[in-house]
């Protein structure tokens, strides 16, 4: 007896008033003569051409330790900064706008440090402010929503695919656009699930409760025939498991993380700014104190959390 | 690092601006001035002695909305000016340090619309923000807690009571301090409840997924044998159903919002600040844009919130 009956959005054939190309795995660069972007308000930034330079990783909180994990993985010899917003922490219950200066906010400290390329590794921000990113930052910048997409549209045998994410990510449209961008055929249906992340938070992936919701949140999915689900959040590779034995063995599931961690390795080439040798590293800055990040962060990061350093703003 | 220089005098709260019932619904961006700072300034504040000026109330979200419900019933003459931090929601899962910034933030803001008294109906903000409130603000300040707890006691015939409520607010050990002040000897029994807002949030409050969530988390303080148990956010009275059928009929559950506004009735007594004829009026603010907050608050304040401003900052 759920007061909200769970809904699917299916997406219909590509919309004529969306023609123009955005968000791209690719480099973003300024556009001449487009508007500044409201805040922050500082000069455009000058790209690092530097090939020791670090990378920058931002997310709102834990969630995009999964992404940092796969780009470590993929990518020994580079060193990586992360940026967990946990003060502002989650931005997928947030409106674009919101979400927009928050990216906006992180990006300016991770240019700060002096970072050679950008990844945004929260759905919800990649989902809404690349193009705000592109306007504003010189440096490569690679979202997880592209990738994702492009697992998923090598994956689907019968073309028709699901995303789940957050209020925020499923409200942008943007995995349906990027979908489309790449098969234009494709069915799309979509679906927010915003309890998976505070479940996922609470380390509740394999319960009762956990089972419960997934069956709410994924039964009228199921029923679309799917042959794929993107995982449009990156607290959402944690619930695998009762997300896939909801869906059935018939339904790949996409995590982007790996995906994603083989854009950041192309664009670093295509720009000549891969680290070839020596050991690499990853530094982690928060905005709230760091204790629940360290404890909270070891589940994502698939191995020890062990400091951060808090920024306050 | 994106910075905004504190630029509000809270003692220019002095001279009160009269909140209005024609609250617009568009998201409108206020002059850098009058937005609130993000440090407020150190000097005291005047205390406003007009009972006509308004009394503020703040919350992390739509939370709160029960408790201005409550003081709008018993106080019909009184102007009410509400803000929800929606840019920030939720709090309860941040540290002390973090709430109690945003706490002085929130306050500098309503101080700033003349305010004669605050309310803090955030549970997790009463818990970390009162001390720090008094020595920065001269007006008087009710929170959610002492009220709480005052009605469990009150309510006990057997002295073991049970306190739920967000991480923040049982991190603190607020409640039990504030209960054991009032009666010493009492049992107190605490558990954290995390899923419980982002369920309220949704709607799920009486559906399987809202009754699995509320077995685990109060099974054990069932077996502690309390006759009272404090709902210890503004989030839970929601889901007062599920959470009594777990605890069974022998157990009094205590929702501060009725007691909250009786403390606000006495406070204003006390100080010679009621407002004893006139209509009353209520203005909504918020930090993110408003539309989420006019869906969601309807759940919460009991009646249509149709429109709230938003702030930037």
């Amino acid at each position: 007896m759920p007061s909200k009956a769970p809904s699917v959005r299916p997406e219909e054939a590509a919309s004529p008033q969306r023609p123009s190309r955005r968000a791209r795995v690719s480099a973003h660069r300024p556009s001449p003569g487009k508007a500044a972007p409201r805040r922050p308000s500082r000069a455009p930034s000058v790209p690092v051409t530097d090939p020791t330079a670090a990378i920058g990783v931002f997310d709102s909180g834990v969630g995009g330790l999964t992404v940092l994990h796969a780009i470590a993985e993929l990518l020994p010899h580079e060193h990586l900064i992360y940026l967990g917003d946990t003060a502002r922490y989650p931005y997928g219950t947030k409106s674009a706008d919101t979400v927009r200066r928050y990216a906006l906010e992180n990006t300016a400290f991770l240019a700060d440090k002096g970072i050679k390329m950008l990844v945004v590794a929260c759905n919800s921000a990649a989902a809404v402010a690349l193009d705000a990113l592109a306007e504003r930052f010189a440096m490569p910048v690679v979202g997880v929503i592209e990738p994702g997409a492009l697992q998923a549209v090598r994956q689907t045998r019968n073309g028709k695919v699901g995303v789940i994410g957050t209020d925020a990510t499923i409200a942008s449209g943007a995995y349906t656009r990027a979908l489309k961008r790449l098969r234009p055929d494709l069915e799309v249906y979509t679906r927010a699930c915003p309890l998976f992340v505070p479940l996922a938070e609470e380390g509740w992936v394999d319960n009762d409760v956990a089972h419960s919701t997934a069956a709410l949140y994924l039964t009228s999915l199921r029923r679309s025939r799917i042959d794929t689900l993107v995982l449009g959040c990156t607290h959402y590779p944690l619930l695998k498991r009762v997300i896939g034995e909801v869906m059935g063995t018939a339904v790949t599931l996409v995590d982007s993380a790996r995906t994603t961690a083989e854009a950041v390795r192309d664009t670093l080439e295509r720009h000549g700014l891969a680290r070839r040798r020596g050991g690499g590293s990853v530094s982690f800055f928060v905005t709230d104190v760091p204790d629940r990040f360290v404890k909270v962060g070891g589940r994502f990061m698939g191995q020890k959390v062990d400091s951060a350093v808090r920024i306050e703003r």
